[in-house]
């Protein structure tokens, strides 16, 4: 890895953002398929959706940059994944299954919102404007699915939480 | 892995904090080695400190819950610290290095803020108040930490940010 400048270290952060969107987007179908709440299966398949639109951010970004999105593994992406697969195989009551996939998504989302959250002070430092724009614009939407898988597990006025679900099953 | 139990999950998620408090201990000093500025080497020696404090909490949830700590590996913090050390061991400005080495240390942050605020969830809906307190009081530390990095890479109206000095030199 060489981080002579600012540049070098933006483009590796954004590598790192895109490995992490790509291993996402495989990781996202199993733990739909694995969840049991037909409302915690939607908020996986919509942050599929979402995912799928912040690879093709990605892509514009380096496109302008001239660069190749390729080249790097993000790593802790693949522990979390391992993690998130660990839990997709334990042997498990079906609501508490469903608690410990929120807390595998939400390692993940709070992963993206560090890394969008750099990228975009950095594209913000070096005036690339464009990009500052496309990734605020993701690092809302991971904000969002963070809250909702909240909301999913704590639950709400007129709704009982997949939590609460879990210790009474 | 065995989910039975919504306490099966809480003691699970227990042991992968405990593990990844573990293996912070060990990166955090190579960390604030690795950096030049002063206040960055004393934000993470700060923090080294504080996450000692957090081990120590760990433990006694664990010791009244007649638990052993160990037992469990916490991938995702295996592949955050791995990315830690490509930037430590990078050809690199110092500058940019610094740079990096905040990127990197927040998303650690940010992945002990999710694991926490889970755990502390969990130990509310369980009637685990004592737990939830000293969750709680670990959660507020992590994310006055990831604010106190943002600070430093941003800077304000008395310093220059790590990021500026970054991209000017």
């Amino acid at each position: 890895m060489k981080l002579n400048t600012m540049k070098d270290l933006y483009i590796g952060q954004l590598k790192d953002l895109y490995s992490a969107e790509e291993q996402l987007t495989e990781a996202l179908p199993k733990m739909a398929q694995a969840a049991t709440s037909t409302a915690l299966q939607k908020a996986f398949r919509d942050h599929l959706d979402e995912t799928q639109s912040h690879k093709r951010r990605l892509e514009q970004i380096f496109s302008n940059l001239g660069v190749s999105p390729h080249g790097e593994t993000c790593q802790a992406m693949e522990g979390l994944i391992k993690e998130g697969e660990d839990i997709i195989n334990a042997q498990a009551d079906s609501a508490v299954k469903d608690a410990a996939l929120i807390a595998s998504a939400q390692r993940v989302e709070h992963y993206e919102m560090a890394g969008y959250g750099t990228v975009r002070t950095f594209a913000n430092e070096l005036g690339e404007n464009d990009a500052k724009d496309l990734l605020q614009a993701t690092l809302d939407e991971e904000g969002s699915a963070n809250k909702k898988l909240t909301s999913l597990a704590e639950g709400g006025m007129f709704s009982v939480g997949i939590n609460d679900k879990a210790i009474s099953s």
